[in-house]
């Protein structure tokens, strides 16, 4: 289903598309369906708002208008225009437009935002350089109550359990819970921690040792920090009983551990077997201030988190409020990549129509257009036959696409000769009925191209 | 409803995306009704491709990786990455992509296409530099026949009347009938003669004739070419003795006429006073070979044409097979500046939910969550009180977004206490009556925000 003629920028061929579009629809659906406000922002930033990370700044896919090269090159003086850039994720761009648009928005803003990306990876490195990313934020202004760190987890794992994947797994940690251990045990560096631990599935824990003991931490701390980095469970006792057994305590790990089993109770009565507690999430140095969550598909680990976020105090800010926030973020080419490569789903047909309408000569497509019209009228998915060619050839059009249905025009009164009526034949069972185009269903599985899960 | 910070690139604000979702979900509706498959192609595409066209490369925006920019402003040499650009308009891209998936698509291949595409205009223009297309092309393979030409510009017709604009009309035309013309009367240069007549709305009849003649055309040739373009009606008696008058005649005339007739014919059937041939409209220089359109809504001349397109013999080649085709693209950005600008239309709310379920303190929270559950489970958008305030901050938390219904839990029985039911109030009115979350349902009005005509 796939076609990549330029490394690094995925296109789908039709039925892909189909799969695609229908992960969109779904998520878009369970968004709205929890009162997410759709919003889009402009595929261009300033430099100046994509380099404030700094970190990122190798990624970025810098702008110019192609005279304006042209003339630098022929020595004509190089553009004055503020330098833009393709936005890379679409956290930026939202904490922009809040900040612009703080006037006009209704705070708590919960917003869902479905765009392409683009990060100007080295094409050597086999990465998507175009990527269609799917972001659930809740932002307030000033403020933000903590419960919104147990919904929009929850959102996320109701939208990907709708989808057909195998079963799917919220990874949850709190930062607070990391630094209370950390305070506990006197570690000072708790980004040395944070770092390390953030290793841990490439080089396992003899490597996160080794690690952290370059970075200053002792052994013994480093110890505690090994052993809590394999507590993962879905019970909130067992996170308890095993995060006590490290011998640690304070107020900041209290907390912590309040915030992260709260998230799991409310889980396991909304979305039982869903959510796992999992203390060596890290999420890198990012600015997350309390929940932290990834997303593993079964079977699937191999892709990585592909669905990933937080808990931020400042998602933004103008100088005179600070906005905080917490959101997650699918990586939806990821995913659609790996369901169509695999593939892990079919798709019943290659387009949208449930009928073609056959033509019996070319004078006699006045007649089939009338008929898809009425079809049509009552939501129907039709087309029309391209050509007036023997039905043989007609109907192998309806196959190739994987139309069910074919609808063959009857015939008016003519001369001595009675009318006959329209009939409509399912080409997959050969089964041919009379119909009528203002009453005729199809089946409701075939309204619309199915996805259903393979084997 | 719009914010602008950045020139050229519009934002909207929740209720102006609710506009433009509105506009793409019923463009999109409209064409899967009419069989045509959804495809998307990558952003960006390679600088030959683009520059086929020679002429269009001042809107080109290039691209380039940061790292390598900052690496040549370092003199550590350019890049040899192969040049990328992004796509100005999906024609382009989607010849690219019928060539390069030829093999694996059925045809003709009927496809949509509604993406963002950007042009590097100078910001000083005012002009959109990042905008959406929403296109519809068939394309065939080594031939197209004649009445998809009929069949597209109804598709469009009819995808705009449906929405919520003042009446729209699609004008046509065809090549061949000023090819036959200029045969006829004895002009080679038919280039010439479009580039005068597409200027006739700016410059008026005596513009025209004076450019012809700058062009070398004769004073009587002009005359009929100029009286030509004054040709306008919907009927397909007055364009022939329109053009009879003109004292001309040929084969390929009668060619063009017979095709411009047949779509005024199945147009006055189909969607009668929408389709207007108008023998003035040239459509640039483009690769148009047969019939061309432009739309015009009643009352915005003043905006262009807001749908455009034509047959062309040659959409693309591989040099072993031509694709001819026929498409039009529908400028949706310019189209939802204009409905939000006016304002054309209005929304009657700015978030999907059609109900907040409130909170009476945080330990009830639980139950709010459950009653939520339930009705999404059914389908219904609802959100959840941010914080367990007074009700009348609740209620003003939904009056701000334009929520119709606030939903109050009841209270379990406890102690003495007989259990209360659950209640749900129309904000609006002020009406307040018991209700289940297992069958509530609101009017079908309040199901989805409306987008409605104003006046």
């Amino acid at each position: 289903m796939a076609r990549k003629s330029l490394s690094g920028f995925p296109e789908w061929l039709p039925d892909g598309r189909i799969v695609e579009q229908f992960v969109l629809d779904h998520l878009r659906h369970t968004f709205e369906l929890h009162g997410f406000v759709g919003i889009e922002t402009r595929a261009v930033e300033t430099l100046d708002e994509l380099e404030k990370k700094g970190e990122t700044s190798k990624e970025v896919y810098v702008l110019d208008r192609l005279q304006a090269v042209k003339d630098a090159e022929a020595g004509r003086g190089h553009s004055k225009e503020r330098r833009m850039g393709l936005h890379f994720d679409l956290t930026v761009p939202f904490a922009r437009y809040v900040v612009e648009n703080a006037n006009e928005l209704d705070f708590p803003f919960k917003r869902y935002q479905i765009q392409k990306v683009w990060r100007g990876e080295r094409p050597q490195e086999g990465r998507f350089r175009e990527f269609t990313q799917a972001d659930i934020d809740v932002v307030g202004s000033g403020e933000l109550p903590f419960h919104f760190e147990v919904d929009l987890p929850l959102v996320m794992a109701e939208a990907l359990s709708g989808l057909p994947l195998p079963p799917v797994h919220v990874l949850v940690n709190n930062r607070k819970v990391v630094q209370g251990v950390c305070e506990s045990i006197g570690v000072d560096d708790v980004e040395a921690a944070l770092r390390g631990l953030d290793k841990f599935d490439k080089i396992g824990p003899e490597g996160v040792t080794a690690e952290l003991a370059e970075a200053g931490i002792e052994a013994g701390q480093a110890a505690t920090l090994v052993a809590m980095a394999q507590i993962r469970t879905s019970s909130p006792e067992e996170v308890r009983s095993g995060v006590a057994a490290l011998g640690v305590s304070g107020e900041l790990l209290e907390e912590g551990l309040d915030e992260l089993c709260a998230l799991l109770e409310a889980a396991d009565r909304r979305l039982p077997g869903t959510v796992i507690a999992d203390l060596k999430i890290a999420r890198g140095l990012d600015y997350y201030t309390g929940s932290v969550y990834e997303t593993e598909i079964d079977g699937h680990e191999d892709l990585g988190s592909i669905c990933s976020g937080g808990r931020y105090d400042s998602l933004a800010t103008d100088g005179k409020r600070t906005y905080p926030g917490v959101g997650l973020s699918i990586g939806v080419s990821r995913l659609v990549s790996r369901m169509i490569s695999i593939p892990l789903v079919r798709v019943s047909r290659k387009v949208p129509a449930v009928v073609v309408v056959a033509v019996i000569d070319e004078a006699g497509r006045v007649r089939s257009d009338e008929i898809a019209a009425r079809l049509r009228a009552r939501g129907l998915a039709t087309d029309v036959a391209p050509s007036a060619a023997k039905f043989g050839k007609q109907i192998r059009y309806a196959d190739k696409r994987g139309i069910p249905f074919v609808w063959f025009p009857g015939q008016a009164a003519e001369g001595g000769a009675a009318s006959t009526p329209d009939t409509v034949k399912d080409i997959r069972s050969g089964g041919q009925v009379e119909a009528d185009a203002d009453t005729w269903i199809p089946p409701v599985d075939d309204l619309v191209p199915r996805v259903e899960a393979v084997g």
